[in-house]
């Protein structure tokens, strides 16, 4: 029988910043399900792909996960979480309806669905220096409705920082299946990517939406006009503390009073949830939701292709404004890393993040090499 | 044509917290469901029934509202909510399946339902003193049943800090339905209420659930061999600052280490909602999910009859020891007030928060008299 200081040591050896209730969590996900993919795993485990990638590769050599497709607890394993974790119980107490959202896409607007569909599809190319990850069709659709529902859209002055999940012609389409094309008192799009505008702009326009774009870099503090000048914002920053941080205190900057603010963002774990909410706080925003598993993404394989919605209300006087950002944003500035390798066997190359690529070498390695299937790489060099 | 600055004038004089959003979330919530009860209103809008009593009386003096049963815009009120704040939309996108909640009761556990709604039929009467407000029968199974699912009782040692929602009971029909008496590694209740552990100890002991109870004041530390005992905490304190600060800082004691914490408590708006936050913040305690509305309650009229579940998530060591607590704690010794009044037209008494008589003179007015109906009451002196 496995030791029953196995998670401790594992934990350590995969520096687990949440200690051996990872690991824990890992085997009681894989236990509840029978079997399960890794990303899956992850997900329910609220742990980012690469460490759950590592935690499963030192499970499997400890013989408490079997090798094959999909996680699966050999029979050591599963008697292991029996007796010392003590579990024994499979439910799902998850309402099947909505998937645990609590909230639904009417049956009215399954249509817009299929339209916001046909449009994204024809994005332009993500652009991952700018942690860009497009959320689906549906996932976009239902964030707009929620924001309709909670009284964020209708007669409001609303602000997207950053929009590429394409909310605002979500907005749009919701307004016009409900035959009210001035839903809102107005939906400004800020972005630093100006291919991202063009897009929203042609398509906007293409809709009969009303949008109003403006490319920034919100490093630089908003325009003046644009500054107490909302009712609502909206955001799916990056998903470094600074990159919320940034754009939730230039969200704050730009409502006018009390407000709303729709906030999007990778399931961290406790310890880390913790210095965001400190971000909140020091904002004066208000947590007033928290939905786990709300956003659904089509390539962000790290966060293991879900995200929490967070719903928060401005109280009080807005924090002091934020001069010029100086310091790093983004994932790839904030955690630099060779993002080129090449497989040993074929010599086909892989850039992490790209394409169907995942985002981490450990992630590439289980995967296989698009090719050939190989499972062995080396860093590209000088490229 | 209504004043626009109507909301201001009303949020001033009845000293909304929330200023002129607060009367606007009245207004909303009465026009997108036509015509709403007050306790509806309340729990849509936010805000505590004396406060939305008093908000509305203002709207039905300005004109907007019509005095009804229920609540009910008047053709003026109408024309104001839709020229003047812009809506024109009634639409739910609530789950229907889950009422919003993303859990829902699987029929496996339905008669469990029925059990503990025997049992709880047969509690001792409320303690109003002690802020006791038991939560309906299908919201203690729900309860236990999203800790099941959430890993915070199988193999688990389990702490409930008060438990009027009899919660330790629904634990143990949970796990009798599952077949596994011994779902948790131990449940113990600590509660100021000596009848309500005898009622709890008495009905584990018929149903034959394992079931340890300690008759303790949380003012008071926690005794020693419970500190640092349980990997999950359960609790629905006293709905003041003072009140979620104590508990929590006595279940945050009482945890081995990294563990959940399972808080219900009432809706409270932004600003305050801050206060807390800064609570669980101060006690390393991550805020996982927040489900507003989860809670359903049977007599707890002050709030709307429901209050949010917040998942927490214990990060990092505990804090400091909290000393003996010597400040005021529950409701009625935070905000004393004259609880006696007496019917001028038929001269029945009525204690506020007793039986079936509302929390606050506003709501009886409103209810009016038991005997007679009417809506005048006098306080009575020297009881």
């Amino acid at each position: 029988m496995a030791d029953p200081e196995i998670l401790k040591t594992i934990a350590e050896a995969t520096r687990l910043r949440e200690g051996p209730a990872g690991v824990e969590a890992i085997l009681r996900a894989v236990y509840r399900s029978g079997s399960l993919r890794l990303q899956d795993v992850a997900r329910e485990a609220r742990l980012p792909m690469p460490i759950a990638t590592a935690v499963r590769r030192e499970l499997e050599k400890a013989g408490l996960l079997e090798r094959k497709q999909g996680l699966a607890l050999s029979p050591e394993g599963r008697d292991f979480v029996e007796r010392e974790l003590g579990l024994g119980i499979t439910i799902d107490v998850t309402c099947p309806a909505c998937a645990g959202h609590g909230v639904v896409i009417p049956a009215d607007f399954q249509a817009q669905v299929g339209r916001l569909a046909a449009i994204i599809a024809q994005a332009p190319s993500v652009d991952v220096t700018l942690d860009q990850a497009p959320c689906t069709p549906e996932t976009s659709l239902l964030r707009a409705l929620l924001m309709l529902q909670a009284g964020a859209l209708e007669g409001r002055r609303v602000l997207l920082l950053g929009d590429d999940d394409s909310v605002s012609l979500a907005i749009g389409l919701v307004g016009q299946a409900l035959g009210k094309a001035d839903l809102t008192r107005g939906v400004v799009v800020v972005d630093a990517d100006e291919r991202r505008l063009a897009f929203l702009r042609e398509n906007a326009a293409r809709e009969g939406i009303a949008l109003r774009t403006l490319h920034h870099d919100l490093r630089q503090p908003l325009p003046a006009e644009l500054q107490g000048a909302f009712d609502t914002i909206e955001t799916d920053p990056p998903y470094t503390l600074e990159g919320a941080k940034l754009f939730l205190t230039r969200g704050r900057e730009a409502l006018a009073g009390d407000g709303l603010c729709y906030f999007s963002f990778a399931q961290w774990p406790p310890r880390q949830m913790l210095a965001l909410q400190r971000v909140f706080l020091d904002l004066g925003l208000a947590v007033q939701t928290i939905r786990p598993g709300f956003n659904a993404y089509a390539g962000a394989t790290v966060l293991g292709n879900v995200g929490q919605l967070i719903e928060l209300a401005a109280a009080g006087p807005a924090a002091a404004a934020l001069p010029a950002w100086q310091g790093p944003l983004y994932t790839a500035e904030i955690n630099p890393r060779i993002r080129a390798y090449v497989c040993t066997s074929c010599g086909r190359e892989a850039v992490l993040g790209r394409g169907s690529t995942p985002e981490t070498i450990e992630a590439l390695k289980d995967q296989g090499c698009a090719n050939c299937g190989g499972h062995s790489f080396r860093r590209k060099t000088g490229g």
